[in-house]
């Protein structure tokens, strides 16, 4: 048969880049346009002590059924963690386990906005984020980001003039696809203005402890959040690994114990078994130790990076410097279109991502591309970068 | 702040039975209300061996990112075990690995309900494809059922008379919660209404081959699919562990290509540590003799539990006696509602499911409820049974 598509699916493309994934499995492709974790730094001697572990003494809770909820222990590990390390305070259910940070913004999508209605996302922004956003048929309006983060003047104008707006999506801290960390300032504005306005905020929060520039960590917005307004979505991706998928939403109970019933009608539940395991692993090891060696081993890939820019690009690409995370973002000079820079670099065996990809409009003259530095090797990034400044300056001619 | 819920959220209820799973959890409770498999029956030791090997051998892919679409051996696994025993032939892309059977039911709602369009359900069916159902705000029909399954007559009338069909959903073998399965007859039947007037069917099939009476098992549906009208959703939680949370959905490649784009923007990809074990354990052992474990066991609890019911209850409940699965339901004379005995055995530490839970409209008057008998002790049956036949007797005076 011809199935016939629901609305909600029209608007809806697949993720160019895991779509690029695909195809850049040829591995003569250098590749640094994931957003992967390195799998050097995934604790697999760890986890395997602990599912070891978890099999011989727990199976009968691991392999079970588990609360939507989560599982407590390991709701217990968060609370703890988010509150003695950053000032986050949850004494009720205001915690949810799901399967990845994705999840949490589906979730709340789901439960806070109907079709039609108006979500305000950083622009450019992270597309796992706006493809759920695109599902539930919402209005996506993009604030424009600058170096310093989202523009929060052009916020305000968006909250004055929108209608029906429900949701402020930021990453603030080494935003994907940037790399750029909001200001002290523009954070405070931007809680006013979610007050003022009364429009929660999700904060995607997923790199935020990979901080490279030995200043303390930023801590979350949300623990300046004395009203409610932050929806706080955590993930153990990319400071445990992606694989285990396993991620949380910190939020008022009452929004809490709506996306659990929203979840029940989508999983059920998360997976216990990895639930059960993390749960034993955080509370066997350190986890701030573990974070360490990823900072010590992406820190150096950062710097070589921006060493290899400095020396590969034409001078008239900008780029941004980030303070940790996954990404730098570079910006063609006016005119020029990163798709076309794309489209050329993969013929010459180096795949970025277009910057078209993170536009809420797809906007195609988007002169933006991003690099990621934690997965491709350091020699990677020098023949990554190497061959993307001569597909450059073929460019720039 | 107060959150102001989206329009399909006000429908959504709490799933009765999860909410009451956590009342339950009062260890002097007997509870023949889960739907959970006994975890006598979890391979706990061949997990752990194989979650070893993959940590020691594999864990750059294991706790990486996977493909969406899922780890290619465990489709290869999926596909050969589909088409060897069952004459499922999967030729291409017609496999999507998800966390759990219940996601298929989400996901296929997602890709083709709009708003306001008709899914067709047996009534009383499963409470979370209802609640996933109601959470796109489908308008759900149901069809009667009676002891052979769905009332075909009656699906047929809805066919001719409903607007915007898009969906049917059925479990045809030892249904959530009837236990009874529907006739071969009936079966083509549906298969060609669904061909006539062109909606797809989604077979949702859990328990298919906990199948406890010696016959032959019964072959899904899917596999007299020759037109794409059939969506399998097949769940590995009651043949090995619903703590791994892995099922799949089996559907022509142009529709499980919307569900792997639907599927990035709602959890990015199903557990990879998970699939890559789960593959490995197909891999290393013999699925089919670990099911006959959980029929020897099964099989001996149903037939225990129907001697209590025998022995126990009034005359005049009339009850299913399920060839397979997981569950009996039973029906208490014209006048009783089953709500009013489940709170009423509630008081005396007795758990049920009230049929109402199962009911597309929820109608309170209906006079079944739902009896488990996988997870209970022969003790907690024997228990069980007697204090609701008390129950009941004290009801029917």
């Amino acid at each position: 048969m011809e199935f016939v598509c629901s609305d909600r699916m029209m608007s809806l493309k697949p993720s160019t880049i895991r779509e690029m994934l695909k195809y850049t499995s040829d591995p003569t492709v250098i590749s640094l346009a994931g957003g992967n974790p390195s799998a050097d730094l995934f604790p697999a001697k760890e986890l395997e002590a602990v599912a070891t572990e978890v099999l011989q003494n727990n199976a009968a809770v691991a392999l079970q059924y588990g609360l939507t909820e989560g599982y407590p222990p390991l709701v217990k590990q968060i609370r703890e963690r988010m509150k003695n390390k950053y000032g986050i305070d949850t004494p009720g259910d205001e915690i949810l386990i799901v399967h990845g940070g994705q999840q949490v913004i589906d979730l709340v999508t789901k439960c806070l906005v109907n079709e039609g209605d108006t979500v305000i996302s950083e622009n450019p922004s992270f597309i796992g984020a706006l493809n759920t956003f695109r599902s539930f048929k919402a209005n996506i309006v993009g604030i424009p980001m600058d170096y310093e983060g989202m523009r929060i003047d052009m916020l305000e104008k968006a909250l004055q003039t929108e209608k029906n707006v429900k949701l402020i999506y930021t990453i603030p801290t080494f935003q994907n696809p940037m790399g750029v960390t909001m200001s002290e300032e523009r954070r405070k504005r931007l809680y006013e203005l979610a007050v003022q306005y009364n429009v929660p905020i999700i904060e995607d929060s997923p790199y935020f402890e990979l901080s490279y520039t030995g200043a303390p960590v930023i801590t979350p917005m949300k623990a300046m959040d004395k009203t409610g307004h932050i929806i706080y979505a955590g993930s153990f991706s990319k400071v445990i690994s992606p694989g285990i998928r396993i991620g949380y939403a910190i939020a008022p109970a009452d929004l809490i114990s709506k996306m659990t019933v929203a979840k029940q009608g989508v999983d059920v539940c998360t997976n216990q078994f990895m639930m059960v395991t993390i749960a034993k692993y955080l509370e066997r090891y350190d986890l701030d130790e573990h974070i360490k060696a990823c900072i010590d081993l992406y820190s150096k890939k950062l710097n070589f990076m921006l060493e290899c820019i400095d020396k590969y690009f034409d001078k008239r690409v900008t780029h941004t410097t980030p303070g940790g995370g996954l990404f730098i973002w570079c910006d063609l000079p006016e005119g020029y279109s990163g798709t076309d820079l794309w489209r050329y670099a993969l013929t010459k065996k180096v795949a970025c991502v277009p910057g078209a990809t993170f536009d809420v409009k797809s906007d195609p003259a988007s002169r933006g591309f991003r690099l990621n530095f934690s997965l491709p090797s350091l020699q990677e990034i020098d023949d990554g970068c190497r061959i993307l400044g001569e597909c450059i300056k073929e460019f720039l001619k």
